[in-house]
């Protein structure tokens, strides 16, 4: 399937990363992965739950967002290759959908685009090449 | 765990649930579930993903959300028993949730409680009994 039918990851905007790592943490949740105060994933099972600013979140999707705190949270469909990233683009784009920013090369390595759903529900297609992705969407970390 | 480590549901708040649908579906997304025009549940791996009315979101989590457009999306917990329900409500309240809507049995046929995080991000934890949780988390639809 062109854009595989997978949730992999939710993002939550937050202020105050440790806060919100503090609170998952404080009910029992394992840490998968973390990055200083910036960026935590709590290693969830169906979808993986990554706890990242608010802003910086508006800013990697390039939209301000709904809503006076900006955009609050996104879904991550990740994929096992670059051409997948793209593959899923052009399929979302035949679908009607809105692709809100280009596939690109990100900071952290990977290969990343956002589209949108008909209610600017945002989505991101990345290739993470220090997850590989399973066949079910699952990215393994670590 | 009191409060299990998964995401079972992601919830999407839609203006309208076969426009939603038909976007998803155009995917080649497929259905697990429907309840006429208002109800829909994407058979997605990871968490599933379900498009409700927003307004009917906002309604059942008892809140009118951020921003000008309500409550946009919740994550959900689904357990395998009512009683799950009430001790994974008690631990996170212990943790320093909030409580914000106490569980009761809903008009589907569940029990069901939600509590939101230190950004106000909306999770649900449920228990539904015509959807059996595996030990993952994964509800079995149908």
């Amino acid at each position: 399937m062109a854009v595989p039918a997978w949730v992999s990851l939710v993002t939550l905007g937050v202020a105050d990363v440790p806060r919100a790592r503090a609170f998952y943490t404080a009910l029992g949740w394992p840490v998968a992965f973390e990055a200083g105060d910036d960026f935590c994933v709590l290693g969830t099972e169906g979808a993986l739950v990554a706890l990242w600013p608010t802003a910086e979140l508006a800013a990697d999707a390039d939209r301000p967002g709904i809503g006076p705190d900006g955009m609050r949270s996104s879904l991550a469909i990740n994929v096992p290759t670059e051409a997948a990233v793209d593959e899923a683009l052009a399929a979302v784009e035949a679908a009607g959908g809105e692709i809100t920013r280009a596939a690109h090369r990100a900071d952290w390595g990977g290969y990343t685009g956002y589209f949108a759903d008909p209610d600017g529900h945002a989505w991101e297609v990345a290739h993470n090449p220090g997850w590989p992705v399973d066949e079910h969407g699952r990215p393994r970390i670590g």
